[in-house]
């Protein structure tokens, strides 16, 4: 599988073990739904891209069409007309500590693969090992320290469901690990407010759009009581929604939102 | 400057920009203090290294007794007799997704540079940007997600200090970006408890057993009417502390802490 390495094309893509991804997870990433040679929203997921990347202090060392480039000579080399893109920026090499080198040389990867099949319907579990820190900038970039994730994954998987449903400190609903959450409540098309812990998430951010869906503090006891539950991802939507066994209908939200998504 | 990768000494390690803890933070690691040919407190470091990778469920590649022959090896290599040593260990090279692969090949790294000078009195501020999450299992493991602290340590930067102070959700003092904090107060010892979202340090946890100090939870105003703060982590302690303009005397818990870290 062909790599994009700072400006190259390779075979194996080799970081030094001093890059501050590597040692302190200082970077973030996109992962871009690459359908039929485009990627799917472009302009949102590079909008947002270059917001983290500001947050966090990490300057692009590429420009927006040197990255669409990357993703044709990509879809060339590893023949693939349909995939999954993810660009993962580090702050690159730095001596020990901390605070980050004055000028920094970023490290830029992009990878392309076959695209998954969409995913069916989802048995969750309310994850009971971590939270989700609506108090930590980090909740609104999609940043490299996903170990909260993988660990409400691993407990999940330990107990035979498929995904983890987060809350934030203080108990309210925020998202999945990979997903927004959306509900339809009380007559309308609800999901957690970023300031809940929410990542704004590309997805997210065209159904509140497009189908007005509105940001509203859930509690769990309000998640349950929903009529239908869709997750979101820049990947694709799921419905038939099961949380620790209440098993939630497929009903009309997840077609309006799957063509919604499909919309450029 | 020659570095152990997986078993070998190498000049240059490179990692594949597929490890997990390139991409997702997975994994963990130690920092500590070499001096005289020797790890210092190395049975408490690697108890700590060997807890925290039990709990994230990756297993340690290599023995404790190729551990040491390593370290011994990267100083001979890097002419080095004292300096400052870490190992980092992730999950190792991983597909797409969250959930580890079944039966991941770890990558271990260690790495040996000249000892810093040590550090003297340090100017704090309170962080505003973030918080320390005590709800998750990460408070309690040097984990390569650093972020929040790269963070916390960027503002204190900009705004002229050397170190930040962080809170966790709830307002109580956890710990500073790198060192665990101790304060004189009421006639003792104290120290934020793990609870509250302090890392378990090797050095925190000597100061514990040896001086008796005590945990306790902290609000911030009970740390600013404290008679003299200490912070400590493995490669030292520093006292002649400031909290935002604040200046704290430096008494004799400085002495007390610091001979107490320099015994075997």
């Amino acid at each position: 599988m062909t790599v994009w390495l700072n400006g190259s094309l390779v075979e194996a893509a080799l970081v030094d073990c001093a890059d501050r991804g590597f040692t302190l997870g200082d970077g973030l990433f996109e992962t871009i739904c690459f359908a039929s040679g485009r990627p799917r929203h472009w302009d949102r997921h590079w909008a947002r891209f270059t917001k983290g990347a500001e947050q966090l202090g990490i300057p692009i060392p590429t420009s927006q069409s040197e990255v669409l480039q990357a993703f044709a000579d990509l879809a060339r080399s590893n023949g693939l007309n349909d995939g999954t893109v993810r660009v993962t920026l580090t702050r690159g090499i730095g001596a020990r500590g901390l605070l980050p080198p004055a000028t920094p040389s970023p490290t830029l990867v992009i990878t392309m693969v076959a695209a998954a099949a969409p995913l069916g319907p989802a048995r969750l579990t309310i994850c009971t090992v971590t939270r989700r820190n609506q108090f930590s900038p980090l909740s609104q970039i999609k940043s490299l320290n996903y170990l909260d994730g993988i660990l409400a994954r691993q407990e999940a998987s330990q107990k035979g469901f498929d995904e983890a449903l987060l809350l934030n400190t203080e108990g309210y609903v925020a998202e999945t690990t990979v997903s927004s959450v959306f509900a339809w409540l009380d007559g309308e098309l609800v999901t957690p407010p970023i300031k809940d812990g929410a990542l704004p998430g590309v997805a997210r951010g065209l159904v509140i759009e497009r189908l007005g869906a509105r940001e509203r503090s859930l509690s769990l006891a309000d998640l349950l009581r929903s009529e239908e539950i869709v997750l979101t991802n820049a990947l694709g939507c799921r419905s038939g929604i099961e949380i620790d066994g209440k098993l939630f209908a497929v009903g009309q939200k997840i077609q309006e939102i799957q063509s919604t998504l499909l919309r450029p």
